[in-house]
């Protein structure tokens, strides 16, 4: 019998179609993916190839090494074909009926290991921590430059996840406006909020962790779960057991901790689906809000094991063919 | 330099990247689509099929010829693996913190023409009409029944579009809830209407028709064009001259405009662009909506030329790599 739920703290309804079910085994992929050499010398983001990139913003290196050069372990640069850029006009222009603005803002990459086939995965805990870290600052960091608005962090692992270069890496996008999308989150987030008390992402936590069916992992610090209405197959949320709207205001413990779970969900979804290609992105507050009451933030992980078509982009509402509690009991084990 | 422009209709911003961008005839694929042949006795769409399929609920069809047998040449049946069905209790339950509902609604499948190996931008315009004509009788009478808020019409081209049969195929999903997402559209072209007193739709139409340069075509009754933030290369939009917020208030001959606007702009994508896969969209206001003076029906065509990653998933934000106006004019010589 199909289902649909509503996530509540996104308002976003799912439509769990068991009548089309698959069971979690049936998403591993017919082909295994080729593998990698560690290091590659026609890849730009490999050591050796430092010249290639704009030059970096910040790397963790070993003493005595120079900027871009070889000896780092985790390296930040400008994209190179950026969505945005920072040294234009900051101001809305309209064009008879239409609106737009320059292009301002900050688009950078975070290359997270010189290994050029590792991942998020299969490094090891420390590079993975030195990764969080990295985020945490270059949010910091960027937060307080003027005219930044919105930080976007994320992650395209594979090619049907859109990324280009197979090189570990994470991007990084500093917008100088908020997104309607998440204009309409914090709202639907903020009317919970005005009726409950409390912040929905908050409670969701702990409705799941005494449920227990769709929870992955647990630490101190993290859940990690399937949500009751998961808009993609082993679609996972990663929240914080501190409330927390914004992503800046973490500690360096807090960002270790996230790593921890990182590699450990990442690892699981590796080794039990056969490395599927997937998207991570990290929710949270616009800089303004980072304090609120209502909001939350958290990282989600979108395994790219099915299609969105003409149905989800014109409802919003998404068909997922298999059950959280039972995909999330695959992942459990 | 890079743009960021607003979608006045939707409020959404996208980037538009011009230090990535691609020129119109990037887009070609390397390998041109293996070509299908014109009856495949495997496919449960072909004639002499009919049996692979539940009954159907409707065809256009030669007289004396009989249900479920050969002799159609438009068959509408239900979807055999349906996301949503009609023989469930019509309730929202809570789950403790959680909301869901019965999988209640309809899920139907359009079989375009008999013939395997054709799409709407090569069939005969007798055919698309037909195909139209369908499309909104099967709205009217969906939309009385008991219980359906919302109808999308959806069509998906090609496997990178989701679907999963290539027989020429459309798709219907009632719902018996109005999605977040369209709330969300609504109120923004409801805070428009009520600041200027005109659709924002119809304005945006003005506009188009005053600028000339993203209109790929204009016939008496609908405009095809590219929007000004269009969210992917070669986005388009194909909407009516005359306000109407509900697809199902159309008249029969307003069904056969469409038709020919389809066709010819399919036609165009799959000729200049090699017959990509693209996602097609009939965005309606709610049955309940249908008369609103602040919304409009349209057609969205989305061809599958990008892959949206993480920071779209995330933001909302789209980035595109092409210039709209000059996707817009390769489209309209």
């Amino acid at each position: 019998m199909p289902e649909i739920r509503q996530n509540r703290a996104t308002k976003e309804w799912v439509i769990i179609a068991t009548e089309r079910a698959k069971r979690p085994d049936d998403f591993k992929p017919k082909e295994k993916k080729k593998s990698l050499p560690s290091f590659d010398k026609d890849c730009p983001f490999c050591p050796g190839s430092e010249h290639q990139t704009p030059p970096e913003l910040f790397s963790y290196r070993k003493r005595g090494t120079e900027k871009d050069k070889p000896g780092w372990w985790v390296r930040i640069i400008p994209n190179k074909f950026p969505a945005l850029i920072s040294e234009v006009e900051l101001s809305r222009v309209t064009e008879g009926f239409f609106l737009k603005m320059e292009g301002f803002g900050r688009h950078e990459v975070i290359i997270e290991s010189p290994e050029h086939n590792l991942s998020l995965a299969n490094m090891s805990l420390k590079q993975v921590e030195e990764v969080c870290l990295v985020y945490r600052q270059r949010y910091i960091e960027l937060s307080s430059e003027k005219n930044i608005k919105m930080i976007i962090i994320f992650r395209n692992h594979g090619l049907a996840a859109g990324t280009s270069l197979l090189h570990p890496h994470s991007q990084l996008i500093a917008l100088p406006l908020v997104p309607t999308h998440i204009r309409h989150l914090l709202e639907e987030a903020m009317r919970y909020y005005d009726d409950h008390g409390y912040c929905v992402f908050c409670d969701m936590l702990k409705e799941e962790l005494e449920f227990k069916k769709r929870v992955i992992l647990e630490t101190e610090s993290f859940v990690a779960f399937q949500p009751f209405a998961s808009k993609v197959p082993f679609g996972i949320w990663i929240v914080p057991k501190t409330h927390n709207a914004g992503f800046g205001n973490i500690t360096a413990d807090e960002a270790k901790g996230l790593a921890f779970v990182l590699r450990e969900i990442l690892g699981r979804i590796y080794s039990k689906l056969s490395d599927p290609d997937y998207n991570l992105v990290l929710h949270t507050a616009p800089i303004t809000d980072s304090n609120e009451d209502y909001y939350h933030w958290y990282v989600q992980i979108l395994p790219r094991l099915s299609t969105p078509a003409g149905f989800e982009l014109g409802s919003g509402v998404y068909i997922n063919t298999t059950l959280p509690e039972e995909t999330a009991n695959f992942l459990s084990s």
